[in-house]
């Protein structure tokens, strides 16, 4: 049986403040019938995919800040999403805030089978930003503010014949954050990201740079794994302030096969060959045969740098 | 005070296997010499440097695989760069194959300080190839045949003002050589390496994405640490074996700023301001505010992946 699957990565233009859920949805949908035009069998959404990116604002009233969370999925927003891509048989995933029935908020995504049933959910474990006012910053990045770090660890599943992970954003910078998918046998891992332009802590690095390290990193976890990358982007402007798009896929081999044109709503669509991550696993990446956790134990006993004594 | 080091990366064209370590040393001191005349601090040769990549020979006679092993060091034959070096006031480092007194065999590289002290040694970690003759393969790559994986981990040490590291040639695919150094706060990361051209498994992979995937490797893990590294290699064609070359100095940003042009002995210099590493270990890669030690388990308590269970 082919282990290909078709992958889009449905990148996302800008959602404004203003912009209602139902209005994003009817986007999502329109993205998921062009995949279904291009017979496409799963669908990756973005970070944060129903909302603006609300972690740049400062917000003190707690009803506000609650107003951008997700109390239950599916809900009257989202179910025309779920109907919609159950209707077309394609899987799909997508992020958004999650408050618990016990007042647990977490930057979330979810895996939705082909029948629309949720499969697997990742909760982002590597919150970048901070989580006070910071006024030396050109804007905020509060993360650490309105989520707890995730709780459930980088889980993979099984789907439609092959092995599936997700992170979320700055996860993907982390090597960590592969290596743990990596050592379950992970064959595609999906991503969505909201990445300002600008780093808002040094104006000089500039979009390009930024861009650079994005791709970097998500090359080299595919490449280092063996296994697919799938990463969809928020972009453009919101509200005035600019995301980046380079929203691609990566093969196991950690070339890029598919990339975004634009900053705004778009497909990346790539035949994903789930046997193309073999060879990599059961050669130089054969984990079972190189690797040598003997020598690892600082990345698991401690948290930060230790540096070595002052002669 | 400054912590700007000029370091070179010191590529060594082929050395056949008729050649002696004499000669070998030869080039050596005359790219030291230089080094001089450029004015550097440090100057990183390559993986076994007095020698040809003899892993690639199927050897039986065990006085004939001792005979590409160093007894002590320095030795008769690496006096002569020993010297120099102190004389220059030049840090090295450079590699070599290690019999110990007791009979281990490693692929070891030492850092010496600019009075001509070696004050770090590390032993190849991640070996790559097998251990017995492979008629699959279009050529051998014996390394695990011929030493054994290194017992000492990836320490640092504190020199020239600076926490630099080593590691050695496949050692810089894998994450986590770079993290262990970065959990100690390295700045600059030294390593040599002999990579075939081809991939004896896969001839199809091409030089192209060879190189593509070694440049991946060393700019990741450096962005992912913001550590400089120096990668040198030993390259052209060894007895009808091509190695690549691809020599280059990286940043702590994950750019290339200076890199070799030939696949012959050839230096690559380059400022590596240390103090360049700090924007990035205090803000996106502050290991302490930013790591999740919790969810890592899996990369000290598996060498091999485990896949989860068929439903």
């Amino acid at each position: 049986m082919s282990r290909s699957l078709r992958v889009a990565a449905a990148q996302s233009g800008p959602i404004q403040r203003a912009d209602s859920r139902q209005a994003v949805v009817r986007r999502m949908v329109d993205l998921l019938d062009q995949a279904k035009a291009q017979r496409c069998d799963l669908v990756v959404f973005t970070e944060l995919a129903l909302t603006t990116f609300f972690p740049r604002w400062y917000l003190t009233d707690q009803a506000e800040v609650d107003s951008w969370f997700e109390r239950e999925m599916p809900n009257a927003a989202t179910r025309p999403l779920f109907e919609r891509a159950a209707q077309h048989r394609i899987a799909i995933s997508f992020g958004y805030a999650e408050l618990t029935p016990d007042g647990h908020r977490y930057n979330t995504s979810i895996l939705v089978d082909r029948d629309g049933t949720i499969v697997g959910k990742y909760r982002k474990v590597h919150l970048p930003g901070h989580s006070e006012f910071d006024p030396q910053r050109s804007f905020q990045h509060l993360e650490k503010r309105y989520f707890e770090p995730g709780d459930l660890g980088f889980n993979v599943w099984r789907s439609m014949g092959g092995i599936l992970g997700m992170c979320i954003c700055n996860d993907r910078r982390w090597p960590e954050t592969y290596r743990v998918m990596g050592l379950q046998g992970v064959e595609l891992i999906m991503l969505g990201y909201n990445t300002p332009s600008v780093n808002s802590q040094k104006p000089s690095e500039g979009p390009e740079q930024r861009m650079f390290q994005h791709r970097l990193s998500l090359q080299a976890g595919a490449y280092q794994n063996s296994s697919w990358v799938v990463a969809t982007a928020k972009c453009g402007v919101e509200d005035g302030h600019p995301l980046f798009g380079g929203s691609m896929i990566v093969n196991p081999d950690g070339e890029v096969v598919a990339q975004a044109n634009t900053e705004d709503d778009e497909l990346v669509v790539a035949d994903c060959d789930l046997d193309a991550t073999k060879f990599g696993k059961e050669t130089v990446f054969d984990f079972k045969r190189h690797r040598r956790i003997e020598h690892y134990g600082r990345i698991t006993s401690q948290t930060g740098a230790i540096l070595p004594p002052e002669s």
